[in-house]
Parts: structure tokens; C-alpha cells; sequence
């Protein structure tokens, strides 16, 4: 992709619209699977994994802008640790279709059927768990080391307005890039890595 | 960019020879500006800035595998301090001339007079600086705050084989991945994000 600069695929423009462009509504709670303990949480990878092999998850990266700053979406379970909105893949899915399936399941209107109303863009990182109870990394694991996981972030592009619908267990909060950088302490690695794997991009902020 | 899962621009393979493929050598140091003193540094800097507006430097990623795992080619000035190869834009100069002219001015032999046989790929990060004297982050500086400068970074894609010519005060090193990952205390906020800047490529790591 050539730029006027002479360039190769830099400066690819991201349009960031203000937050109160959106609605933010709430919906009746989906999946009990939050309440899981860690023991119960790790039976069950394992068994999925027994059938299925590695685990392959999908997250969008959504972006909003308020106070003039960039902000990321991010879902707060419990009043507890944060996630992007994102999920497992159905064995056979499409990581597109997947994402936006659970895209709606996590932010769409409990009566919405359709899921083509997202656009998905490009994949901005892959992470990779070697087991099932370690913290990603932005790598693979050394050779001969099945990975367990795969985490693959998208960038998602927003339309300049639309109606959020989050389940009431969880919270959706718009959280600034200079707060989420080199801050995995509060946000986990993959969050906290955000601002470096979108850096390449330009940010359009339009102010409200 | 569709692939075979029907996603978008995920997966991009990057191949990644073995080291033991490369030649290194050394030639006589060219610039001496890495003598500056922190005064002298910024002293440059404010004068350039005044002349040419934004200070913009483009910095090449090289990989090569040690050991089955990819590691980042970093030149070490004096002992001391890790650099990845690259340097300043001329004013008016392209990106990917900019980055060539610098990768062959640290890299190539010294008779060399041709530039173009760098592979310059994809931008992977830019990073900021809101003032002469601060670390950069992946995000711009806040509104109204003019960036005095901006790093670009490009995956460079290395032959299956090639020579190397490092000036004479630096050392080329390959630190691998995961010693560079988060790792911001000895290689500085740019290159210890290169793991996440780069997660979304698949590595083909083809052992030596």
C-alpha cells in the first residue's frame, strides 16, 4: 500500500468518534461461565481441548474518543478484571463471523439476529498461552510446545453512532490509552499491549 | 486480505532464516554523534526542530532465528545502549528511502553505493515524543501538544542469506523475543513493544 509519503501500508486512518455519539444500554445476562472457579475454569479448557485441540479466541478493539483522547471499550465483570468484548470460536467458524457473533452476544440488543452490522478489520496481534493456567505472550512458544491458546485481536471500526446493549453482570467503560499503557498490572497483558499494537495506525479524533 | 479462515489481514507469514546464514564484518565508524552529551543532544535537536519542523526517524525490525526461536537484530553502541537500525529522515525524504539509505549506512560495506536491496515492509508502530527530553510513547501527545518527534517502525524482511557491515564502536547483536518482551528497563519503551508490535505475523522459523 503506497502512501503520498512513498511509503509501504503507514498512516492507514482510523476514524475515532466521541463517546456520546453512542447509547449505552443494558440487557439480561448470557452465560453463567464468569461464575466459574479457576479449578472448574481449567477442567473445562482441558476438556475442550481433548476434542477440539487448541483454543482459539477473537477480541475487538473498539475505539471511542472522549476529552480529545483515544479510548478503548472495554467490559468490567463483576466490578472485578477487565476483558475486551470477544470469545471462543465455534469449532469450524470463521474468526470474522466468530467475532462478530460474540461482538452481538456481548453489545447488541438481546433481539438482534443479525451479526454483519460490525466491521471487522485488521488483525492488530496473536497471542499465545502454552498452558492453560500461564498469561499470554505476544509469541509462540518455544519449539515442540503445543500451544493451548490463541488470542487474535481485531481492529474494529465503529460507525459514527449506534446502541450499545450490555449484559448486567458486566460493565462497558471507556478507558484512555495512556491509562491502559504498560499497565498490566490492572489490565493483563493483552490489554495493556493495545496501545503498541495499534500504534501503526493514525487516529482521526473527532472531538464532540 | 482474506485467508483461508475468511478473516482479514491476520496471518501474514513472515519467514525468518537461521543467523548462522549471515555474514558479519565491521568498517570504520561514519557519524560521531553518538558522543554527544545529553546538553549537546538537545541542544541539535531545538536548533533542527526550528528549521525543519518534527524530527522523523524510521527504524528497520530484522529477524533471524538462534536456537529454533526468532530473535531482533539491535546494534549496541559503546557497550551500552541498544539501538535498532535507522536514524533521521532528510527533509523531504521518503520513508523507505529514508530507512534504506540509514539500514545501508549501519549495515552495509562501505563501497556499497546502492540502497535498494533492502525489503522494507509493513509500518508496525509509530511512536511519540512531546518533547526533547522525554521517552516516547505509542500514542500522540495530548491535543495542542506539538510532538517534537516521531519513530516509525518497518518490518524488514531479510534474504535467506546476506553480508552485514557494522561500524566499527557499535556490535549487531540477536536478542531473542522473549528477553526484549516488557523488558522496557534495559531496551527502552520502543523496542521492548516490538513483541506486540509484530504478534500479528506468523513466524516461519526455518532452523539452521
Amino acid at each position: 500500500m503506497e502512501d503520498d509519503n512513498g511509503g509501504v501500508g503507514h498512516g492507514d486512518v482510523v476514524d475515532v468518534y466521541p463517546l456520546n455519539r453512542y447509547y449505552f444500554g443494558s440487557k439480561e445476562a448470557i452465560s453463567k461461565k464468569d461464575d466459574d472457579d479457576l479449578v472448574d475454569r481449567i477442567h473445562r479448557l482441558k476438556a475442550n481441548y481433548e476434542v477440539n485441540g487448541m483454543r482459539v479466541c477473537v477480541e475487538g478493539v473498539l475505539l471511542v474518543e472522549l476529552l480529545g483522547r483515544p479510548h478503548v471499550l472495554l467490559l468490567q465483570v463483576k466490578n472485578s478484571f477487565f476483558r475486551l468484548p470477544g470469545g471462543r470460536l465455534r469449532p469450524g467458524e470463521s474468526v470474522v463471523e466468530g467475532l462478530k457473533r460474540k461482538l452481538s452476544n456481548k453489545l447488541s440488543p438481546i433481539e438482534s439476529t443479525t451479526s454483519d452490522n460490525w466491521q471487522v478489520g485488521e488483525c492488530i496481534g496473536m497471542w499465545w498461552k502454552s498452558s492453560f493456567d500461564t498469561l499470554p505472550y505476544p509469541y509462540l512458544p518455544r519449539n515442540g510446545c503445543r500451544p493451548k491458546e490463541c488470542i487474535k485481536l481485531f481492529l474494529v471500526r465503529l460507525p459514527i453512532s449506534r446502541k450499545f446493549f450490555v449484559p448486567k453482570h458486566m460493565k462497558l467503560l471507556a478507558v484512555p490509552l495512556f491509562q491502559i499503557h504498560d499497565n498490566c498490572q490492572t489490565y493483563g497483558p493483552v490489554i495493556s499491549g493495545i496501545p503498541q499494537m495499534i500504534s501503526k495506525f493514525s487516529l482521526n479524533i473527532i472531538q464532540g
